[in-house]
């Protein structure tokens, strides 16, 4: 959707309700095989992938200025899965202006938001349609699909916040979500700073 | 809601997809009565509220601490009704800092969005379910609503962007939405600059 709107005048964008999915814009898709070394366990990562590359999540942006004035926006969907014991997930970020915020509208689905700032305070948030969820100043966040349909949010954040994808991927959040006895629980993230799980 | 919640750590707060009322979160109701002037017929002005004061319309805020790196978010609704042939709406403003921008995410009923910036150019962009629209910087905005059940959007702007109210209160919107044979219509407002809508 880059360059598609001008920012300077007002513009519409549609966003359906249920799938989040949008006419007038253009998604961002994550496929499975770009998110190496973000799931926990490797080798159900590697069975997962060699049955068939998957869209884990997609998103829009209509490509808004990065601006202090200017704020980004768009849906945000992670589709039902899980790789091993770990539930489909984004890939999570802090902004490169760690001291901007983020608000999520949840429109469907079923899920949790992780959040953690660089002094390693942890928060799991409840995504529930029809609930906002203020995504303070200098937490990294990650939404987390723990249901049977895609999870949908509404985002909006500053247009300059940027995103910094490195910190995560480099030492991962230090807790995840995953099924245990057939429902989501909070764990200590085993490999967190270990080699092994950014392989 | 002011102070009501912490926008250092994440919250959520509930805001109903048709009706956008919150069970967490208190709302502001700007009534008929606080609104003389800001219609342009004052004799249908006076009669209305002589039937009995009504509400034109709520707004949620969670209170939001006024910087840069925090964001304001939470529902408005505008109530179905007219002042003469003046569709009800709310009192308009811009940002007190100009160049901030705002994000609305249309939840349910119909309307427009009036949008004016200081050098006069006028904006006028329909307002439907299951649409966002982007109002840019620089761009005072008044949601007009046009149907016959509540106007509800989420929306998301800068923590200190500000409201400035007092110049839309004195020298109106160069254009007003009245309904014309049954319809909507976006008219000159006869009105602008001159004292008489503005008493």
């Amino acid at each position: 959707m880059a360059d598609k709107f001008d920012f300077s005048l007002p513009f519409s964008v549609d966003f359906d309700f249920v799938t989040g999915l949008s006419v007038m814009g253009e998604s961002t898709k994550r496929m499975l095989s770009r998110m190496k070394g973000m799931f926990c366990d490797a080798e159900a990562y590697e069975n997962a992938l060699a049955e068939g590359d998957r869209t884990v999540y997609e998103f829009y942006e209509p490509g808004c200025p990065e601006e202090a004035g200017q704020l980004a926006f768009g849906t945000s969907i992670t589709y039902p899965g899980k790789v091993g014991a770990e539930y489909h997930m984004t890939k999570g970020h802090f902004h490169t202006i760690l001291a901007t915020a983020e608000v999520y509208y949840c429109l469907s689905g079923e899920g949790y938001m992780m959040m953690e700032n660089p002094e390693g305070d942890v928060r799991v948030a409840k995504l529930r349609p029809g609930e906002a969820l203020y995504v303070p100043e200098r937490y990294a966040h990650r939404s987390i699909n723990t249901g049977s349909t895609p999870l949908v949010t509404f985002f909006v954040f500053r247009g300059d916040a940027g995103h910094n994808y490195g910190t995560i991927e480099t030492k991962g959040f230090r807790k995840l979500i995953l099924e245990v006895d057939g429902k989501p629980a909070v764990v200590d993230n085993p490999n967190w700073r270990a080699e092994e799980c950014h392989e």
